[in-house]
C-alpha cells in the first residue's frame, strides 16, 4: 500500500515535534516537508531533539506545497496561520488535519465550502485525544439514564481558567440529553462559599489545580446504589497523536470537511 | 396516565424487598400482589421491614395472577422457580421482568417463543444495574480505538470466583471489537507468579478481594500519553432498581422477549 | 482470657444494632444488657432484625448498671442522653466508649475530671472509622512536605452541609503543619463561580453530592511531577465498628479519658 | 543565608538535567560544577536543552572537587561510578546525595564508615519521590489496624519486572507490622489463572501495564464497611527533585550517612 505523504506545519513546536515522532513510528506515513518560522532550509535531522528525517523546513506553506508531493498537511500552529495553511492546502488538493483551535465561524465556513468545491477532505478538531472524545460522547449518552452528574477536572496549577474548556464542553453535551434538574438536597447549604463547585444547568463542575497534575477529568453519574464514572487522563501531549493518525487514515477517503474527531469516531 | 400494576415474586428476599421500596417511590407503579414461599395470606405492611402496602402474599404464581389485575411481574427469585413464574406470567398476558439468571438455553427459547406467540413483551437481564450495562457497552466501543486494556474488578472478600462474571463478560465484549494483541513488554517477567493477573485474549484481568468493598470494576484503556477509564461502583443492591424501573416502562410497549438490558438501552 | 462484659445504649438504633452484630462476631466480648427508649424488658433475640442474645433491654441506665456486671458501656445515642449515660457509667466504674458527638466543653470537662478521680478509663470519639482517622492524621504529617493540597469529599445527595465536617477537620489538621500558601496560579479566574471550590487557608475543598454515594474523601497532595493521595471510603455504617472494638480493647487498660480515636491509634 | 554550592554528577542524563532545572528554581542553591562522560570543558548553558549556567563539565570527579568549592554532590549516575563519586566526595568533605541504587552491602558499609570518620553527612536513597516514601511509611503504620490489604501498581508497558520494586518494598514494610493472614475467602478459586494476582505473605499484588501510564501505585486497606487507600502517582521524573532538595537541606547538618529518605522524613 502506498505511503501517505505528510507535511507538518509548526514542526519545531512542542506538539509539532510530537507529530514528527509519531510519523517516525508509522511505516505507512512519510514526512515530505515541514513549515515553520524557524530552521528554513535545514533538514529535520539537523535540529537537536527532532527525529532523523531528511525532509527540509520551509517558512512558506505555498512554496512547500508547490515543491513537495503531499497528501496530508498536519497543522499544529496558531489560529492566525492555521487558517492560511488549511486554505493553501485545500488549494493544493492536500488534505488538512488541523489541531489548531480558535478559528472564527466565517473562517470555518470558508474552509468547509472550499473543501466541498474541490472535493478534498479536511479534519479540524479542538481535541485529538481519542480518550477525551470518547469520554465526552459517552457522557452525552449516559446522561439519558443518569440525570445526576458531577464533573471533576484536575490540571497543573499554571492553568488560568476554571472550569476547563473540556469540562464546559462535556457539560454542554450532557445538557443536550439530560433531564434538567437541580442536584443535591434542596436545603443543602455551603458553610464555606464555593464548596459545591460551579453550577452548570443544575450539574456541578469542580476544578482542582495542583502541581504534578497534567490534564485529567472525571464525569461521575450517580443513581440509587451505584455510580458510573468516565475518566480521561492526559499524561503527556503525546495523547493527541493517535487521534491525529486516526484522522490522517480517514481524511484521505473524505471529500468534505469534518469538524470534531467525534464525527469520525462515533458516526 | 394509568398506573402500571406490578406483582413481585421473591418479595421477602433481599432483592425483592428492594423492589417493593422502589415501587413505593414511584407514583406510576402500583403493587397488586406478592409471590413468595413465606407469609402466605399476610399483607405486605404486616411484615417488619417491608413498606406500607396492602397487597397480600401468595405462595402460588397462578393463584396470584388469577386473582389480581397485573400488568407486569418482577421476578427476583431463583432459576428453579424463575422460569415457572415467567411462563405463568406470559400465559396470563402479564409481562415478566426477570432479574433471575441461570436459565438454560432451552428455557430461554421456550419463553422467547411464548412471548412472540402471545405478543406479550418480556425482559430478562443478568444485570439490571444501568451503570454496569453502560460500562460494558462503552468498553466494547472504546476497544476499537484502544487495543491495550486491563480490567480491575474489586469485590467483598466473601466472593468465591475470580475473575467475576461481569469482568469476563466485559472482556468478551471487548474481544468482539478489539484488535487482538498480547499486551505488555514481550520480555516482561513475573518475579512473583500471578502479578500480571489473568490473561484473557492478551488482555489482563485483576481481581481484588477486600472487606468493606461491595462490587466495583474499572476498565482501563491505555494509549500513547493517555488513559481512558470506565468505572462502575455498585454500593448497594438498590443499584438494580433503576434498571428494573427502566425495563418496566418499556416492557409494557413490547410484544417480544428482550434478553439483556443493553438492548433496551443502547438500541 | 476473661470476656469483656458490654452494655450497649441505643441498641435498637441503626448504629446500635451494628454494635450488637459486631459483639456477636467477637468471642472476647459478651453482651450483658441494652439501654434504649424501646423494648423495655424484652430479650434482644425477641426483636426482629437483632442478633441472638439473651441480654435484656432497660430504659434506665442506672437500673441496668445496677443489675448487670458490665466492664464497658458503648453509647451510640444522642448528645442529650449520651452525657448522662457516660456519667452514670463512670459512677458505676464502667468504662464508657462514646460515639455520640455534640457534647459541650463543660460536659467534656466534667467527664474528664470524673474519669481521673475514679481512675476509670473512657473514650469519646466523633469518628470511630479507623480509616478516616488514619487519613486525617497522615494528612497532617504529609502537609509538612506538600504545601499544595486539595480535598474532594463525596457524599449521598441528602447531606445538607458542604463541606463535610470531616473535610473541614482534615483541613484544620493540615493547617497546623502546612506552610501557608494560596494555591493555583495567581491570575487564575473562574469563568463560572465556584469552580475552584471552597477556599480554606489557601487550600481548596470540593463537595460532590450524588445518589449512590455513601461517604468518601480524597486528600490530594501535589508536588513537581507527583501526586500523593489519601482516600477513605465509608461504604456502610459498619465502618465504625472496628474502631469501637479497638477502643474497647484499650479502654479497659486506661484510667483517664481520651478524646479522639487518633490518640489511641497514633500515640 | 549563604547558598549551598552543588555539583551534579550525571548532569546530561535525563535525571541529571532535571536536577539542573531544580537547582535553577532555588535561590538558595548554586551550581558550581558538573561531572559527566560528555561535554568536558563546556559550560552548561552551551548545551541545548540545559539551563543557563556558567558552571563547566568535568569528566573526573576528583579534578572537579579539587577545583570547585562544593558543599554537596548530587549523584544521579550508575552503581559503577556512583560509589566512586560518593567516596571521592566524602574524601573532599563534600556531602553526597545519591539517587543511584544498586550498591553492594560492602560498598554501603565502606561509605557509612567513611562518613562517620570524617563526620561528613551523606544521603543515599533508592527513591527520592517524597510521595512514594510517605505512601510506604504510612502503609507500614496502617497495616497495624488493617490486616487486609492489596497493592495495585500501574506502569508504562515497557517495564519488564512485575511486581515493581516499590510494590515489593511496600509489601515488605507492611509485613513488618501486619498480623499475617491469608486474604480472600478460603474457598475462593481462579476460573482463569492469575486473576487474584501475586501472593506475598497472604497479601495480593496486581501489576497493570498500559501505554500512557508512567508509575502509579495504590495500597488499599479493607475493613468492615470501609476502605482506606494510599496512592502515589509519579507523572514525571521531576517527582524525584523535591526529595533531592529536601535531602540537600538536611545533609549539610548531618555528620553521618543516612540510607533511605524516610529516615530524614519520618524520624
Amino acid at each position: 500500500m502506498a505511503k501517505i505523504n505528510v507535511v507538518v506545519a509548526g514542526a519545531s513546536g512542542k506538539m509539532g515535534s510530537e507529530a514528527l515522532r509519531m510519523i517516525k513510528k508509522h511505516q505507512d506515513l512519510c514526512l515530505v516537508g515541514c513549515v515553520d518560522l524557524h530552521h528554513k532550509g535545514m533538514k529535520v535531522k539537523e535540529i537537536e531533539g527532532l527525529p532523523d528525517f531528511d525532509a527540509i523546513f520551509y517558512d512558506d506553506i505555498n512554496q512547500c506545497l508547490d515543491e513537495v508531493e503531499a497528501d496530508v498537511l498536519i497543522d499544529l500552529t496558531s489560529p492566525k496561520v492555521g487558517f492560511k495553511h488549511a486554505k493553501a492546502a485545500l488549494l493544493h488538493d492536500v488534505r488538512p488535519v488541523v489541531g489548531t483551535t480558535g478559528f472564527t465561524a466565517e473562517e470555518l465556513e470558508e474552509l468547509t465550502q472550499l473543501s466541498k468545491e474541490r472535493e478534498v477532505g479536511a479534519v479540524i478538531a479542538p481535541n485529538f485525544a481519542m480518550g477525551a472524545v470518547l469520554m465526552m460522547q459517552f457522557a452525552k449518552q449516559a446522561a439519558k439514564y443518569f440525570p445526576d452528574v458531577e464533573i471533576i477536572e484536575k490540571h497543573h496549577d499554571q492553568k488560568l481558567d476554571a472550569p476547563s474548556g473540556t469540562a464546559v464542553k462535556t457539560a454542554e453535551l450532557i445538557q443536550d440529553t439530560r433531564k434538567q434538574k437541580s442536584q443535591g438536597h434542596p436545603d443543602e447549604h455551603e458553610t464555606i462559599d464555593g464548596a459545591r463547585g460551579a453550577d452548570f444547568d443544575g450539574m456541578r463542575i469542580h476544578s482542582v489545580r495542583l502541581p504534578g497534575l497534567v490534564a485529567h477529568q472525571e464525569v461521575i453519574f450517580g443513581g440509587p446504589g451505584e455510580n458510573f464514572t468516565l475518566k480521561h487522563d492526559s499524561f503527556h501531549r503525546e495523547s493527541f497523536m493517535s487521534g491525529i493518525k486516526f484522522a490522517i487514515d480517514r481524511v484521505v477517503k473524505l471529500d468534505y470537511l469534518v469538524y470534531g474527531l467525534e464525527h469520525l469516531m462515533m458516526d
